[in-house]
């Protein structure tokens, strides 16, 4: 079986060399006699894959000293409640901001609303069924909020945030599951950052989290697995870490690296990105839900003239090598995902085979 | 690089088949054209693989239909918070009991100090320095205890129960992350049970909870991914589970159902386990800590009478092929694990050694 182009939103393509890689050292990693899922994550050569993940994470990122990195279990789904739960001092007495962009900021939010007393929406584009991320000059602020919420690219609809908001000295924190690593990033406009690795840093199962050292242990009385400061001390170590996620991290961190860093990618992804979205841009038979300015590098959804031929183009693409195109079950049409493994001339063949599709059920 | 016998305490051995089957697929699984790592956990070719370990599971532990199966992730550590989290509707007002047979209990003991304003000790063998399981009568139960909590292996002291405690009616709950499918056990005289899969299971970074359906929805202010019932709800796919560490999951039992199931690997861990401890107390030289009732099956740890000698051994069975032997840190010495997947002739070979080593130091 040939190797297809995989555009799903995540879990996602993952770099064929990253692959290739994991496939020769499974049964035995270098000299240690075993496979890397079978290693004690105290034992010396485990030791030095989580370091390396976490350097080359620092490396890639440009994370200041001041921010601990930890490599967590649960998703940003997780992350919804550990942050507010390790943020607040006094969850009944403080008001914190969230912008909605879409289906992931609604739910960080409900989930802040089980852990705070006060969330306000500083802003949401929702009357515009998420099409587009708010400017600054939308945004209303609460200057004594405990911090600001954004999430920085929306898988579902599309869009990504080409602007940091100033939040007026508010702490920010963002949700960068989807476009971590796609482009470089100002760590320090941030005071905590995070992401599932399902897109652009490995496979599920492990959580990045970057956060400003002086947040840590403003609260003693939560579970030690809900605990920042718990697992800055321990190195991400406190329990059994996802010890396999975290060296497929590794390796993806390696070939992002070995491609350029981040400002290569981003080139690239500018370069993927634009091509798909002329091709849309350049026919009556595919419209774009995203308005310009806000449209996402990373997931592109796009609808047919005729929905009714969904099912086909979905059936087409995939005999072409061209899978995971639906569009997610809450706004059907199609969406391609574009992230960092994602090969240019897999963008080609989409754009090729959507202009001879258009061509024979235009 | 030749394989080595890795009687690590977790993560730990697993078959060799079953990495090979990983690296055989790795690049591409079946006819889905990518790896599993790569697959949307909503497509059809990961819902099958997700069934499929979910089906597993239910065979080899003969599961009641009353009983739900998650799988989720951040560890038995996380369970221990998630347990009273999920069963306690009036957290203040409740008691629950825990029986302490080693560090692990005490761990959950801890967590679940800080969600129930009284949490009682039904029995400990700390006193013994954790050498045997306290017994049916020495258990001080609480019949209003809002659940029994034990670990039904405990990997740093090397003990295990051999019996299932008569809780008296109230709910039992155990810690069964250390000796799961190492033999047969009777789901129905628990309530609840959970496990890390990093011992007998497969790869960190999964956990497996079995929850009688009727304690679910207990609570209806707990953050989404810490609620036993919206995971049940939602097939274990309310987030992103950890897909790759699922499938390894699922080729773990379908090996584990190969070799005969638990029956047949309870018949192989007690030959096993035996040729250790008899080697161990045929030698004045080797000493294990444990009393002989309580003696687990899963992890031996024994001293040798000289300690200074300790190094010695570490570094000689290594060169022998057998590796991660030195005892948990908390408590020093050795440790053997003989998990599912450490074949009789790993136990062959050390007993082996074990013998020359004390010829030559004895």
């Amino acid at each position: 079986m040939e190797r297809v182009y995989n555009f799903s939103a995540g879990p996602g393509v993952l770099p064929l060399a990253v692959l290739e890689q994991a496939r020769d050292e499974m049964v035995v990693y270098k000299d240690s006699g075993m496979s890397v899922m079978e290693m004690s994550h105290r034992s010396k050569p485990y030791m030095a894959i989580i370091a390396q993940a976490e350097s080359l994470l620092r490396e890639l990122l440009a994370i200041p000293d001041n921010y601990a990195v930890l490599l967590l279990q649960g998703g940003a789904s997780l992350q919804f409640s550990m942050l507010p739960m390790n943020l607040l001092t006094h969850p009944t007495q403080q008001s914190v901001d969230y912008i909605l962009t879409g289906s992931w900021a609604e739910k960080a939010y409900g989930e802040a609303k089980k852990q705070c007393g006060d969330v306000r929406v500083a802003a949401s584009s929702k009357a515009v069924n998420y099409s587009r991320i708010p400017t600054q000059a939308e945004l209303t602020l609460n200057p004594q909020a405990a911090y600001l919420h954004i999430t920085s690219n929306n898988t579902i609809f599309g869009t990504e945030y080409y602007y940091t908001p100033d939040s007026g000295g508010v702490p920010l924190v963002a949700d960068i599951s989807s476009n971590v690593l796609s482009r470089p990033m100002e760590i320090s406009d941030y005071a905590l950052l995070y992401a599932g690795a399902q897109k652009n840093l490995g496979p599920s199962g492990v959580t990045v989290v970057i956060v400003r050292k002086d947040l840590l242990g403003r609260r003693t009385d939560l579970p030690n697995m809900l605990d920042y400061k718990v697992h800055a001390d321990n190195d991400s170590m406190f329990n059994t870490p996802p010890t396999y996620a975290i060296y497929i991290l590794g390796l993806v961190l390696q070939w992002t690296k070995n491609q350029g860093g981040v400002a290569a990618m981003e080139q690239r992804n500018i370069r993927k990105a634009a091509k798909l979205y002329a091709a849309i841009d350049r026919s009556s038979y595919y419209q774009c839900p995203t308005e310009a300015i806000s449209r996402s590098r990373m997931n592109v959804p796009f609808t047919l003239a005729d929905p009714s031929q969904d099912a086909t183009f979905l059936a087409e693409a995939k005999k072409a090598g061209l899978v995971t195109l639906a569009g997610h079950r809450s706004v059907g049409g199609m969406r391609a995902s574009l992230y960092n493994a994602m090969p240019e001339e897999g963008v080609d063949a989409l754009v090729t085979f959507m202009a001879e599709f258009e061509r024979r059920h235009g």
